[in-house]
């Protein structure tokens, strides 16, 4: 490449195959990715852990992998950012908290494994709010620092958005990747649950939390969760199955136009009045494609489901906290610990029960008649004010429900505000609402013509 | 068979050969397990229903298919007696609560579809406690009628103990298969928590509810269990996996002599002394091959953790009852909703998070040095009077870690009565845990000659 600071700019398979064509090296481009940061990073503050030197070695040796001839993977050479609560074994993983100040796993994450295995180079760990619950971290939007990012993959977020990373990873027990990718401006990807394993990740609730990715393009997305997800013992709500060709689905063209159901969601009247707007012209331009539909009635009362899951398990995963340092956790997650303590296990087991009630339902929807679930992201772009990380109610039904959801950077709100859109697909078709989305995008872009 | 009344006293796997040889049919068989119960049952009380002509009318379409060349199950023409929370579609399935009078389901049980696959006639349903917990219901001890036959599964173990069945099913989410073969001296069989599935019956606690077996003979156990045990999409805690030659394996010689584990628990001060006495005998007879081993320590709260799931999942299973009958069930029983509807879901996640811990504990223990832990099944013979089951304290270890379990009718205590014998298995492994019980009891049969 001729100025290889442009490598910054490259989507992670762009990258990836002129590394694997020797015009690019691994070197260069993070050397690229760290240029980017020195320059934004300190109005965006998406990391909590960047070391240049400990990112260009790994680079360097990467390089020297090839030049020896041996195998290369598919991220082989491309700078990764990882959530800092996702276990490292080189680098620091504090999870947000003072409590885990100074924390140094011994052992990577089953995905940073992986991602390792398939070639990548860990750039370093992105900033998470406290426990990857809703107190913030110190990240600010890219697109205005005095906007939230969302949370809580803030940091990964912001870094895929400022162009100092291809790719990054982040986690969603609510709407912590869907959110962020919203407010920052690029894909994001929550896959069903179980899908990617969460061995070596902070755990909030097992049956809500689910690992997500961050990438400026919809290849990159399928390109990651290629060599992301899969069987893994350590994660009982994963499960062995062949591996799927994610690049190939998702780049296919869909056998016929697919049809979309367009879901408000009971927390409709949230939505901003550009919301709403923009949701209707998008609707009008996807003409007989897009049909409204309304969800069968009990959906209402998810959110309380939600709520009862993930305090109650957050209160059982969070024990050690709550009893030796409660005092230094915010007042946001101190509260949500201790109404977690209170909840009976009646309700809880109650909530959890109509889990795959609805699932069936959801099963149904797109079994009969639709492709995809067209929704709002978050009710508006990023609110101003770094206080808080935005609502996620708009996420909260496909992550209590495990279904796959995507956030597509495809509108924008007032001051060019990123306005996210929400497309969510049947349970384990991953792959393939990949593919619908790509088909809406261009759909969208050929509209724009 | 020159006479036909002795049929009765022949055990299934017996009669299914006899019926497969031609020298015996089922209506022969069923006519004479009906003629025992007429003789018996006003004495005992084994059955919550029980209609000869339906019971002769299976058995003569069973020799009918015979006589038509039919194949022929492994339990063709054997009579069985099913536990009255176990559904059947032909008989009312009643709980044994006022509250479920004159239910009649639409479809038989998993267990029930699989026993008449084999080709099993279904005698009649047993008399279970109220919900499979505490509160009595009409049997009475066949050795003794002023004495409890134990509970929940007290009809099946009574039936099978006074020859009126070769076969019956139960189930257990304390001791409600151990101890009731213990007190009617029968062999009883709950299997690996997950290995017979449960789908059509009456749920107490899915992590705690086991289907279980009772028989005269260990050969009996493994024939029925053989046709049992198996994958069903319906029951979540059932794998796929290959069928377990139960039979053949029961039959093996161990290829050395086991060694056992003799367990106190820490419930042994509940021992009586004729209990005592009587394992200090056994354990002194089987020489080299049984050492005392002391628990995990932790294994103390065990029976606290299996109070809290229980509770917990008993009052989530029984929200219905609660709340339009609770005036009409027992007090035990609303005392018990009672307090599972109190418990935090921070208390049960916390008792559920324990099983796996303690099942790689005992994972150590089977797979370092024991074949089968030997301790007693219950704290003495079946206790006088009829308005309690008995105490349940030497099952609860086993129920709450899903491992196999045994109720080998090898002792007799004061007045004749049954002192049963527990040999507990490694999970999964249940097959092997027969093979061992049939050393353990040849070993003993040697000894007394």
């Amino acid at each position: 490449m001729a100025d290889e600071r442009q490598a910054a700019e490259l989507s992670a398979a762009a990258a990836a195959r002129l590394i694997r064509e020797g015009a690019l090296t691994s070197e260069g481009l993070v050397r690229a990715c760290l240029e980017r940061c020195r320059e934004i990073e300190p109005r965006v503050q998406a990391w909590a852990f960047l070391d240049e030197e400990h990112a260009l070695a790994r680079a360097r040796a990467a390089d020297e992998s090839t030049r020896e001839g041996h195998p290369v993977g598919a991220l082989h050479g491309i700078p990764v950012g990882i959530k800092d609560i996702i276990d490292t074994a080189d680098m620091p993983t504090e999870n947000g908290t003072v409590l885990h100040q100074g924390r140094t796993p011994r052992e990577d994450a089953s995905v940073v494994t992986r991602l390792r295995a398939a070639g990548a180079v860990i750039l370093g760990k992105t900033v998470t709010t406290e426990c990857a619950y809703f107190h913030p971290g110190k990240t600010r939007n890219p697109h205005n620092p005095e906007h939230t990012p969302g949370g809580s993959s803030s940091g990964s977020a912001a870094a895929v958005a400022a162009g100092m990373v291809p790719l990054a990873l982040g986690s969603q027990t609510n709407g912590s990747v869907i959110r962020p990718a919203a407010f920052c401006g690029v894909y994001g990807f929550k896959p069903t649950h179980g899908l990617i394993p969460r061995t070596g990740i902070l755990a909030l609730s097992r049956t809500l939390d689910h690992v997500g990715l961050f990438a400026r393009t919809l290849e990159d997305i399928a390109l990651a969760a290629e060599e992301l997800a899969g069987y893994d013992e350590h994660d009982p709500d994963t499960r062995p199955r062949a591996r799927i060709p994610f690049r190939e689905i998702a780049a296919e063209e869909p056998p016929m136009p697919p049809m979309i159901a367009f879901v408000k969601t009971p927390y409709w009247e949230r939505a901003s009045e550009e919301t709403r707007e923009a949701f209707a012209e998008l609707v009008g331009a996807l003409g007989d494609r897009v049909e409204e539909v309304e969800l069968f009635r009990t959906a209402a009362e998810a959110w309380e489901w939600h709520r009862t899951i993930m305090e109650a398990e957050m209160a059982a995963n969070f024990e050690r906290e709550w009893q030796y340092g409660r005092d230094r956790l915010s007042e946001k997650l101190r509260a949500l610990l201790e109404r977690g303590r209170d909840v009976r296990a009646l309700d809880y087991q109650r909530s959890l029960s109509r889990i795959l009630v609805a699932q069936e339902s959801f099963e149904e929807l797109f079994t009969q008649r639709y492709d995809a679930i067209l929704t709002p992201a978050a009710p508006g772009t990023a609110p101003k004010g770094l206080d808080s990380t935005g609502d996620p109610s708009f996420c909260t039904l496909w992550t209590l429900f495990g279904l796959p959801a995507l956030s597509l950077p495809l509108m924008r709100g007032a001051e060019g505000l990123p306005l996210g859109v929400q497309l969510v697909g049947r349970r384990n078709f991953d792959a393939r609402l990949l593919r619908t989305a790509r088909w809406l995008v261009s759909r969208i872009a050929a509209e724009e013509d």
